[in-house]
């Protein structure tokens, strides 16, 4: 490895705001970053633009790899349930079954194939949504198992999950991206947003966002439909 | 639960010699079973209707899940590497990254979904072709962290990786099958059978099953192609 030569590390990005500051954080910590977007059967892919932008505004590639979770099924996110629009109790309908567990398998061989040894994740434990994928012993008991699991591995080569924004309440995590350069415009959170990645302004994932930018004292750049 | 209701569980089934017989097994052990083929982008599909033939002989249910892992790279399965057809040393180029841990992953969504708590997975880690995601302190970190990434987790239900392969020779796995009748003229090993599912008999995969029916002294059932 020559002295120019940086970590390479792989961070999944869904468009969204958590995971676009991740990529910034992972960018300000010095790695030289690899997108992975996982097209999941989405009921709209304006998310997926949307992680298109982020990763050509941060200058990095980006992979995207498709699975079709609609034939698992279990979650408004990919089946014809109705996405609710008030305050939910417990883990809601939005709840991918094992996601987090599936989009960090795919970003664990997406390094093995770099030879990348970092993984970046956006997840957030404080406005988490109640995803339990999203807790602390979750990713630390991934990390053990990705440490058994590849040829890295085997290798004697670790493999490191970062969560950089896991103890940040949303406000937070817009303050240390807006302080990295981030371009809020350019994500989506909506989990109905229109064709245009305009957002409901209504569901779980817009007003938690929405609350942090009020939080954060900023000026929400979110572009709303009006209906 | 009524006095008929079975508990449900997951198996994992790639259309081979090894799944088969843990499928067997699993009902053997009194399980309803739901069967999941993971579409991954292998370079022929004869596994995946062996996998249908499998699943339909058996009488259970057959979900397929697919998975573009060709956007990942990195393996003579998925990609356009040639399949060595002598003896290998160490991690051979037939190691899809990942895999197992991404195959688990999507059982583990397919059993959150249909409310079972029990996987069975045909890892083998005697005859193993040195895939790391094949030995059991893998499996033991994958279990532990599946108690940590679910809803049932979450609500208190335990999810149970079963490797009933695990610590059997290919012989020995044959034996089992054969006594539990499965038909193993319905499964394809072959990294590259044809169209038809006729293997290659040369390839490591080919090897290992071939020399597994000689000890076990049974009849090969294998169809070969004559090239």
């Amino acid at each position: 490895m020559t002295s120019t030569a940086r970590a390479r590390a792989v961070v999944l990005v869904s468009g969204g705001l958590d995971s676009a500051t991740a990529l910034a954080m992972a960018q300000a910590a010095g790695y030289q970053c690899h997108a992975l977007a996982v097209d999941y059967g989405q009921r709209h892919d304006a998310e997926l633009r949307a992680a298109r932008r982020v990763a050509d505004a941060a200058g990095v590639p980006l992979r995207v790899v498709g699975i079709d979770l609609r034939a698992i099924g279990g979650s408004a996110l990919t089946d014809d349930i109705a996405v609710p629009e008030g305050p939910t109790e417990g883990i809601p309908v939005t709840y991918v079954p094992a996601r987090n567990t599936i989009l960090l398998a795919l970003a664990m061989a997406h390094a093995e194939v770099l030879g990348a040894g970092d993984i970046f994740i956006g997840v957030n434990a404080i406005d988490y949504s109640g995803y339990p994928d999203c807790r602390p012993e979750f990713i630390r008991a991934f990390e053990v198992m990705a440490n058994r699991a590849t040829r890295a591995a085997v290798e004697g080569r670790e493999m490191r999950i970062h969560t950089p924004l896991i103890e940040f309440t949303k406000a937070e995590i817009i303050r240390r991206g807006m302080a990295l350069g981030v371009d809020y415009a350019l994500t989506v959170s909506c989990y109905q947003a229109d064709g245009e990645g305009r957002a409901c302004g209504r569901c779980d994932s817009c007003r938690i966002r929405r609350a942090g930018f009020e939080a954060a004292g900023i000026d929400d750049p979110t572009p709303y439909r009006r209906d």
